[in-house]
């Protein structure tokens, strides 16, 4: 049987930019959503496949802000019937709010990814996946653009200066429908957790952009991917 | 008196990428159209305030194609109003066509730009000024990304590398519509002149996608045009 599309998007993700490699020990940073659920499914997967050169270990975690609903239950059963390893840790994200602050995405998802570097290092491991996909690339390179006058993104794989980890995003060529169909059929438990906090209109309007501008089409967002890889500075600014 | 915003931002353009220099003779494309009319017009006003360092020549010349009208002579009479060396070269552009093909945007353009190298080369112009303006270099951006997968456009300095040539593009900072804005406050003629080849439909597109980007918002063009000059590769795939 054929496998899933995305997988094999992730595969040339990581073939592309090398986000496997000998030895790694990869955390997974699993929000509950489609996008991170399909990261844990992938390698899941992959790691059933026992494929020949395939050397790395790795594990799910959730960091829990603490003022919205645990994950679903029913997801951590899925995780458990994938055979993965996975962990939930609590922070109070409002607690570490410094006084006169008000909560908003921003604070919220920088407190989260501390908490997920800090538990890398501590327990070894190198590289750290996350569930960005094509949509979220190409809609903060038009948020940097538009907003700030800088031409950048989350790239594929970047390496932290301060630490010893490797942020990779193996579904860099995957767009948000197609993991939208892939959970549809697979039947992924959805995580109705909904956060208060969120207004994200920022992210609304660059993903209302993209969408204006590529008319949701899948081959011209792989294409704008491509020009990002592919800068002719001669004809340029 | 202040002198037009698209003059300042000529200034701009001119002072940032060092489009005029000592000694420069200076050939303008002339299409009949706004833009090159705004160019006309600008270097007109500045041979007349005699700036100090100012040290070029020029002249604009319009390459007719053959089938369209010939320029409107009110706008012929303005550039001699203006004080503007000006002629017009007749070329066939239908006629050197190749067995077989049709007419279309690509084939007019290319012509009538190898006619001004041409004259350029010929007559000693090392420059030559062209109408393109912000809109026009952000839509061929986007054609490029998301047709052709590159990130490049037409740059406001472009060192030909087989001619002695230099293409310059004054108007990068303006908008078109403050072209269009000053056009109307100055009453230039409009040039009626319609080409019945012209389908342009993936020009169009481009519009209308650059505006659903941008929302034709003047800040977020220049904003986007500022990050082609700065540009995080780290940051990218």
């Amino acid at each position: 049987m054929a496998q899933p599309k995305i997988f094999s998007l992730m595969d040339k993700a990581i073939h592309e930019y090398n986000l496997i490699e000998k030895g790694d020990k990869i955390l997974i940073g699993a929000s509950g959503g489609k996008d991170s659920t399909a990261l844990v499914e992938y390698f899941a997967s992959r790691k059933h496949q026992k494929r020949p050169n395939d050397d790395f270990e790795f594990m799910a975690i959730h960091i829990a802000p603490g003022f919205a609903d645990h994950l679903n239950p029913k997801l951590v059963e899925q995780f458990e019937h994938w055979g993965v390893d996975f962990k939930t840790i609590n922070i109070d994200v409002l607690g570490r709010l410094k006084p006169g602050k008000k909560m908003n995405c921003w604070w919220c998802s920088t407190q989260r990814r501390t908490e997920l570097n800090n538990y890398a290092m501590e327990h070894g491991y190198n590289k750290i996946a996350l569930g960005h996909h094509l949509d979220d690339i190409l809609e903060t390179l038009l948020m940097n653009a538009l907003k700030k006058g800088q031409l950048s993104t989350m790239p594929p794989r970047l390496k932290y200066k301060k630490y010893p980890v490797t942020v990779i995003r193996p579904l860099c060529f995957a767009t948000d429908q197609s993991i939208v169909d892939h959970a549809e059929k697979v039947g992924y438990k959805k995580d109705t957790t909904t956060c208060t906090y969120d207004d994200n209109s920022t992210r609304k309007k660059a993903r209302s952009r993209l969408y204006a501008l590529t008319e949701g089409n899948e081959h011209e967002k792989l294409k704008f991917f491509e020009a990002l890889r592919n800068i002719n500075t001669e004809y340029l600014p």
